[in-house]
C-alpha cells in the first residue's frame, strides 16, 4: 500500500494542430471529417483525465501558433499535407525553439513527414515513397511491448484501407522504432518512432490519409493520446545555460 | 483549464535491495549508515506521492526477492558490491524475466554495475577503471536538459567526496546519456544513462560508495525518485506473444 | 589523384560456424546443400579479395571453436537452429570475451538468433513469432541507403520461398536497421540490425532457413560478404586497460 | 592464409574546408598555422596510403565547394568559427545534399559545432559552454575502444593548452560516443561522437583552438585519418528512391 495518497498533476495542455484545406475543397474529406481532422483527433482527446485540449489551424493568425499560444502549449500534435510551404518560418523558428530549447513534445502526424520544422528537427529530407491508390490494408505490428505509446494496443492492429507508405524514410535513425507497418504490395514503413531534440520529446505516427477515417479509430485514437501523454515535458525542465564560463565556477 | 479533473494513478511499488554486508564488518559504513544504506535509499522514497516503498537485502530468504515480492515489484533499486556471486542464479533469473518479459522497472546503482543482472542485461563485461583512495570530488554534469531522471536538478552537481570511476565503461551505447561525472585525476565517467531491454526500462546512476553519504544528499535521493518514476512499467504491459502463427491469422 | 598508390590491407579472417545437423537427418536440407550449409555460406566468400575463410561445426573437437581456432578470427558467422544447447558453455564464454574484449566481428544467421552467444552479447530473450509452413514469399527492404551491409543491393530484395518470422523480435533497440521484411501473411520482421559490445560489432541476418537455397542466392551471398567485411575489427584494437588507478596517473 | 591477394580499393578523396580568417587578422594564430589550419590538417592526411586530399577555403568562389568539388569529394572535413554566416545558403545546401542522399562523409572539427550546415544535419541548436582563456589542460578519454576512430590511441590522450567546451552539448543522441573530455575546471565535454543522415556518416571531433598547436599534434592527425576513413563512402551508395510506386511493382 502506498505509503502517501498520490497527488494530481497539473493537466497537459496539448494543442492539436492542423492544415484545414483538404476539407474546405475535397467534399470527400469534407464527408469524412465533417468539422475538420482537427477535431477528430481532439475528439479522441477531450475529455480524458489530466488532459486540457485546444486546437490551433493554419489559416489562423501566424497559424494559429502564437507566442502566447505556444507559451501553453505542452505537447503539439501536427497534421499538414498540400500546404507546407504557406507556414511561415517565423512559426518554424517558434515551434522548433518551443521544442529544443522548453521542452515541448511534438507529435507529427502521417504527412507531417513533409512538414518544415519535422524536417528542421530531423536533418534529414522525410522523403518516402507513397501510394495513394488503390488503398492499402495496413497492418501495424508492435516492435516495443511496454512502450508508452503502445499501452493497450495489441500486439498488431489492422487497418482496412489506408494510404501506402513505403521505406526508405528518411529520418535518423530512431532512440525507439515501436510501429512497423505492413501494406498489400508487400511493402514496410517504420511508422511509430521517437527522437530526442535537446530538451524535447518527438514522436512521429504514421496513419491519418485525409480521405479515410483513420482518426475516428479508438485504437488510433488511444496512440495518439499515449503519444501525447509521452511527449509531455517534465517541469520544470532543466535550464540550459550556454555560453562563457569563469574559471573556477566550478570543480575548484 | 483541463477539461477534467486529473484522476490519480495507482502507485508505484519501489523494492529497494540492498547487499547490507559492508555494514556489518566495516565500522565506517556502519557509522555513516547506521540502517543500513538500504534505509537511507528508502527514506529518500518514502511519504513521496505515489511510491510504495518496501526493502530487500541479500540474507533474506532467496536474497528478499521471491516470486511474491517480485510480483509485487514496479521497480527495483539495486546495490550491491561485495558479495555480488552469493546472488543465486535462481533469483538472478527471476529479476530478469521480470524486467524483460513484463517491464519492471531497474535501477543500478553505484557497484551494482558488477551484478549479475546488471551484467546479463547489458551483455558486456560491465567493467571499468576505479580509485577508492584518497577519495575524489566528483562533479555531475548533465548531458541531457529536459530528461525527466534530472528534473529538478541544475546543470551540474558537485559531491565533494565520492570514489573516482573512469572510462572505459564497458556497456553498450546507450539510449541516453544524462549525467557524465568528471574527478580530481582528469578521470571522466558517464555516470547517468538508460536502455531498455524487453519491456523493461534499466537506468544506471554511478554515485554511491559505501563510505561517503552520498545517499543523504538531497539532490541524489532527488534523482533516485525520478529514475524510479523515469523506469515504472506502462500498466498493462503490451503482451509478448511468441512462438508459431498459423497463416491466416492476420492480413488476409 | 592519389598521393599515393593505396597500400593492400591483410586479409580478414573468417571463420563460418555451422551447427551442421539437419543436413545429416533431414533429406530436403541434405538436397538443398549436399556439402553443408556452411560449405554453402563458405563458397560465397572464398576466393573474395582480401577475405581468409575457414569453416567449424558443431560435432568438431570443442565446437572447432579452440583458442587457436578463434584467435586466428577476425569475424565469425553463426547458423544454429536444432541443437543450441549442445554448444558448451566453455565455447560460448570463449566466443563471447573474444567478441567483446577482441573486437572479433560476429554475423548471426536466421536461427542463430536463439544461439547461447548471441542471447548473451544482447542481455534479452531474443524470441520471435516463427511460421514454417506454407512457405511464404519474403521482401526485404532497406532502410538505411549507404549502410555497408546492403552495397551492392537495390532498394528492395525479394525471395520466392522463406520461412515467416515476426516481430515482437526480442532484441535491444540496434544502432541501425538496415533491412526491414514483410511476409504473406501481412507479418513484418527487422531482418538486418547491428550492434556493438565491447569493442566487437555484431550483425544479425534474417534470411536462411535450412530447407530453402537461401544461401545460394548471390544477393544474399553479397550481403554476407559485406556484412563480415562491416564487422572486421580495426586492429590493432585499443587497449582495455581495467582496474585501479593511481592517482597522478593522468591529468596532474 | 587468404584465398587470394587483396586488390587495392579507389582512394579516398578528401577536401579539407577551412574558413581561413583568423590566421589573416591574428597574429598568434598566424604563428602557429603560417600556411593556415587548414595545410596543417591536410600535412596530416597526405601521402598517407588511400588517401586523396585537396583544400578550399571560404573566400574562394562559392567558399571553394562548388558543385564540380563536391562532386569529387568522399569526405569534406569542416573548420569554421568567425564567418559561418558567411557560408552561402547554396553552398550550405549542397553540402547538406550531398550528404545525406549521396552519402558523403562530414567530419567536423572543434568551432564548426556552430558551422550551418552541422547545425541543419543535426536538427538541434549545437549550443554549449565555453571560455577561451585562460587555456586548459584537456584530457581525452577513449570510450569506445575498438572504434575505427580511436585505432592507434591509447586509453586516453592529453593535451597541455586547449579551449574550454562544456556540457550541454545540444546535440542529438550520437550512435557512438568514443570520446569524453575533462578539463581544468572540472568540465567535461563529449567530444567524439558520430550520427547517421541519410546515406552519409558524420563525425565530430572537438579539439583544434586556433590559437594552439592542436594540429601539429601526431595523435590527433591519427584520429583525423581515422575519421576521414571511417567516413568514407560504401560505392556505389544504393539508391534513394522516393515518390509513387503504382502497385504490383513489388511482392504481388
Amino acid at each position: 500500500m502506498p505509503d502517501t495518497e498520490p497527488t494530481p498533476t497539473p493537466p497537459i495542455r496539448v494543442t492539436v494542430w492542423h492544415e484545414f484545406r483538404h476539407e474546405k475543397t475535397n467534399p470527400r474529406v469534407a464527408e469524412v471529417y465533417p468539422h475538420g481532422m482537427h477535431e477528430a483527433i481532439a475528439a479522441g482527446l477531450r475529455g480524458k483525465p489530466g488532459l486540457s485540449v485546444a486546437t490551433a489551424t493554419l489559416d489562423e493568425h501566424e497559424a494559429g501558433l502564437t507566442e502566447e499560444r505556444l507559451g501553453q502549449t505542452d505537447v503539439l500534435t501536427w497534421w499538414g499535407h498540400m500546404a507546407h510551404s504557406d507556414v511561415q518560418d517565423l512559426v518554424v523558428e517558434r515551434v522548433y525553439n518551443r521544442v529544443v530549447r522548453q521542452g515541448m513534445g511534438l507529435v507529427v502526424l502521417h504527412s507531417g513527414h513533409f512538414s518544415k520544422v519535422f524536417r528542421k528537427l530531423m536533418g534529414t529530407t522525410c522523403d518516402l515513397k507513397w501510394r495513394v491508390d488503390p488503398p492499402s490494408k495496413e497492418t501495424l505490428w508492435v516492435t516495443r511491448p511496454g512502450h508508452p505509446i503502445v499501452q493497450h494496443v495489441d500486439d498488431h492492429l489492422v487497418l482496412e484501407q489506408e494510404e501506402m507508405y513505403s521505406e526508405f524514410f528518411d529520418v535518423p535513425e530512431p532512440e525507439s522504432t515501436f510501429l512497423i507497418s505492413s501494406f498489400d504490395g508487400g511493402e514496410v514503413f517504420r511508422s511509430g518512432m521517437t527522437w530526442t531534440r535537446g530538451a524535447g520529446k518527438i514522436a512521429y505516427l504514421r496513419p491519418g490519409h485525409e480521405t479515410y477515417p483513420t482518426y475516428h479509430n479508438p485504437a488510433i485514437q488511444q496512440m495518439i493520446e499515449n503519444a501525447v501523454r509521452w511527449a509531455a515535458p517534465t517541469l520544470p525542465t532543466a535550464p540550459h545555460t550556454f555560453g562563457r564560463r569563469d574559471l573556477g565556477w566550478v570543480g575548484k
